[in-house]
Formats: structure tokens, C-alpha cells, sequence
């Protein structure tokens, strides 16, 4: 199994497809909203650090459920599963419950 | 019951529809104003963090009364509901009373 | 009554109307400026706060006469009554006497 | 008797007409030059405080003769007195003798 | 043999080819991918220093397998290898296992 | 006789003329160059202050010999004689000898 | 004999002609590379200072074999010999050995 640990504010998400978003989050992105947001689980967190905001501390961790901008990341595949490389302050909040 | 909680600055608000405005603010946006400001509930706050300003604390807290601009904030429907995160940034103030 | 509370380095502004700049203050603004100045009262202040300049301190309090550029501000009706809400970077000066 | 008190970096100029400089001043602007600079005297100085420069401190004091851009400050007029409302760091610097 | 040590927040990388990625990394980059990640070793590492993002701190060393965007860098062969010369910032994270 | 004393991180410089370069300098502008530098003599020192680069502190002084960009600076005539007036980061080195 | 000294983050560097860098240094530049780096070697360093990344160490010395884009620097001839001043930022690093 390999491992990504990310860089600086970056984070590691697992994309959750639509049809389990709506069963199980409760919430629900109109397809008519602008910047249609996605939902998904968080795999790794970056150690924070320098960026163009100042220096970052992470908020969030391993196992949330975050929602974030439809175009936010970049694509990988990691043994052979869909993630996205984000950063932090392209993640609008968590979910809970 | 789903709970949204924001990252950074930003901020979780319900809208509040313009003919429940008019009867309850006392403050009407006026249809020629160039940017069309609007009504909102405060429903969640970010814990704060850097930002391009710097270091952002918190001016809003749950249960204020807030006017944004009409194209601020991004919308996500939680449990049904129509909301918007927005940045507190894009908020100019609270109305009380 | 309701009252407006700005956020941040925000003013709330009553516009004076041009009739009355000229006989009360004062200072008239050629007609040939580039970018025609506007007189207004100051009606509430925000706490201040960051900024993309930095931590801002108010330096305009209630009452203040100010000095305004003519495109500053968001236009808002308060109980029937015209409000701008500008930031105080916006604000050129105050005026006395 | 009105009078303006600047905020923040700005300051009160009245500007010096074209005649008066080449006999007082002994500072000449060649027509040729890309960007005409200007003389002027202060009248009135702001308290400084943060721009995005970071925090101004004022070195321009009342009565300094000053040189500045041609296409620098707001024009306004002062108990009918033209006026121009610019930033310190559009002065170039003070004329002494 | 010569060595090359980079200067700031910059970073020396042996690129991993593709066929070697897939069998050793477990991390796939998918050809559909939107500005397709790539994988390196890292050879030699800056010191850090001031950048537009304030004093960096290296978060990567010598050894580490990183993922960087396609475009990142730039070419250059040592003792006639094939190295890219890139910033901190430009690397998403490292592989680990 | 006037003086001119310039304000935040500018320097007031005297040109020097091509022939005398030459001859004096032992430093040759080769025609062509991007953008050609010109020599010039420190003639005055603002005292420093805030810019977009942070808080500076002067590095030339009266009498140094400079190197600067051909487009720097702004000209006037003080008593007569050709002026600059630019910036310190404007100014690429002294020479020496 | 002139000499020239840098001003801020400046470096003062001899470029290393193509045919000398082949069997010298070990590092060849492959044509292909989308912004070719050079050789050269430092004569003279900045004190450092203020700039648009914050207060600058110097992290080069005099004698230093550096590398830098093709289109750093501006070019300059001291005593007859081409000699280009450029920033340390656009320095990639040293070359040992």
C-alpha cells in the first residue's frame, strides 16, 4: 500500500460520489448554485506552514467530511483509488452527523 | 439533523427572503442600488485563521442579523434548506432591532 | 428603529445633499474634479480590524462630517432614510467648522 | 472658516500656479518631462496609520513645499480656495530655500 | 562529479519515469487529469529563506519521493542526468511505502 | 539656492553625460543592453520609511556614484541643472574607483 | 581598475561562456529546456535588505558558480568585461565540484 503525506497546507481528499452524498450527508447542492461545492473524506493533512496567507495551522483532520469548490485539487490515483490533493483554504467547512 | 461547521472566516448564513425584510429590519435596499445588498441569518461561524488580510478573529457570532452583497457566498441546501457559506469578509455588519 | 452595526473598518454614512454642502461646509467640489468628492455625516462605526493594509484603527468617529469619493459605498435605506456603507480607507478627511 | 483634517497618510496641498514657481522656487520642470511633476504647500497632514505600504508615519509637516505627480490627489475647493487631497507617498520630497 | 546546491526554497529532482511509477509508486496519475502530477527523487535540497509566502522552512529531504505538477521546474543535466530545479511550493507532497 | 530633500526611499541624482562615463567610470554600457543602466551622482537621501517592500533603510549616500535603469526616475530642473528623483530599489549598485 | 557593489539583494556576476561550461562544470543545459539556465560565476554581492519577499540574507558568496534563467540580469561592462547584475531570487543555486 503506498502513502501520500502532503505538503505544507495541502490536504488529501476522498471524493464522495452524489448518490451516497445525498443518502448520507443531508446536504444537498442545488445544480443551479454558481460554484457547485462537492463533498468529501479527508485521507491526510499536510504539516501547514508559509503560504500567501501567512503561516497556517491545519483545522481540519483525517476523517472529516468536508465540502469544497466543484474545481478545487488536483486528480490522482493512489493504488488504484480516485483522490483529489487540495488545499486547506480551499476547503469551506465540515460536515457532521 | 446535518451540521455545517466552516472553515477559516467563513461563515454559514440562512437568507432571509426580501418581503419578510421589509416588515421586520426596518432597512430596505433600494432596487437602483448598484451592488444589492441582502438579509441573512448567522447560522455558523468559522474559528478564524490567516487570510490574505492576516490573522482574521471572528467579529459575528450565531444568531446575528447580517447584510451581504447579493453575489457573495456560495449556495448549499442542509436538510433541505437553502443556505450560503460566505467569507465574514463579504459581510458589511449586523442589524439589530 | 433599527440600527446598522458595520463590521470591520466599515462606516455607515448619511449623504449630505449638495444644496446644503455648499451653504454649511464650506468646501465645494469643482464640478471639472476627476473624481468628485461627496460630503456625508458619519452615523456608526465599525470595530476595525485586518485589512489588506494591515490591523486598521478607526480614526472617524460618530457625528464626523467626511469627505468621500463618488463611486464609495454601497447604498442602504434605513427606516426609509438613504445610508452608504463605505470602508474608512475610502474616506479622505473630516471636515470642521 | 472651514477646515479638512486628512486621514489616515493623506494630506491638504495647495498647489503653487506654474508663474510663481519658476520665481520662488528656483526649481524649474522641463516640459519634456514624462511625468510633469508639480509644487504645492502643505496645509494640512494626516495622522499616518496602515496602508498597504504597512504603517505610514507622516515626514511631510504644515507649510512644507512640496513636489508631486501631475495626475496626483483629488481636486476640492476650500472656502473657494482650490485644494488637493493626495497621499504622502506621492510627494517626491520638499523644497527647502 | 559535479554537485549543484540550490538556493532558497528550491529543490533538485530526478524525474521518475512513468513506466517505472506505476510499478513501484502505487500512485497513478490519470491521463485525464487536469494538469497531470508527475513523480521525482529528491536529490539535493535549499536552505529556505524569504519568498513571496514569507520565511519557508524545507519540509522535504533528501531521498523523498515527490509528486509535482507537469509544468514545475526547471530542466537541467548534471554529469548528463536529467534534473529539475523546482520550489517547495510547486511539490504536493511525497510518497511514502 | 534651493535644496531638495526627497521623501521615504528616494534619492535625488545629478546624470552623468555618456562622454564623461567613459572616460571617468571605466564602466561601458554596451549599446546593446535590454535596457541600458545610466550613472548618476547621489545628490540628496530621503530618510527612508515604509514601501510595498517593507520598512527601508537607506543604502546609498551623498556623493555615491550609481548604476540605475534607463526609465527610472522622474526629471526636474533644480536651479538650472538636470535632476533625478527615483526610487532606492530603483538603483542597481555604486561604483567605486 | 573600477569597482561595482551591488545595492539590496544584487549580485554582480561573470557569465561563463557555453564551450567553458561543457568541460568544466558538468552541468549542461540541454537545448530543448523551456527557459535555458547559464553559468557564471559571482564577483560581487548586495548587502541585502528590504524587498517584495521580506528582509533578505544573502546566500551567495564571491567566487560562487551560480545558475540562472537565460533572461536574468541586466548586462553591464566593467573595465571592458560583461558582467550582468541580477537578484539573488533569480538565482537558482551553486555548482560544486
Amino acid at each position: 500500500m503506498s502513502e501520500f503525506k502532503p505538503l505544507g497546507d495541502r490536504v488529501l481528499v476522498e471524493p464522495i460520489e452524489e448518490a451516497q452524498q445525498k443518502s448520507a450527508g443531508g446536504i444537498i447542492i442545488p445544480d443551479s448554485a454558481k460554484e457547485k461545492p462537492m463533498q468529501g473524506k479527508v485521507i491526510a493533512v499536510g504539516p501547514g506552514g508559509p503560504t500567501e496567507d501567512g503561516e497556517v495551522t491545519m483545522q481540519v483532520k483525517v476523517g472529516d467530511v468536508v465540502l469544497y469548490g466543484k474545481y478545487s485539487g488536483t486528480e490522482v490515483k493512489i493504488d488504484g483509488k480516485e483522490r483529489l490533493i487540495m488545499r486547506q483554504r480551499d476547503i469551506y467547512g465540515t460536515i457532521v452527523g
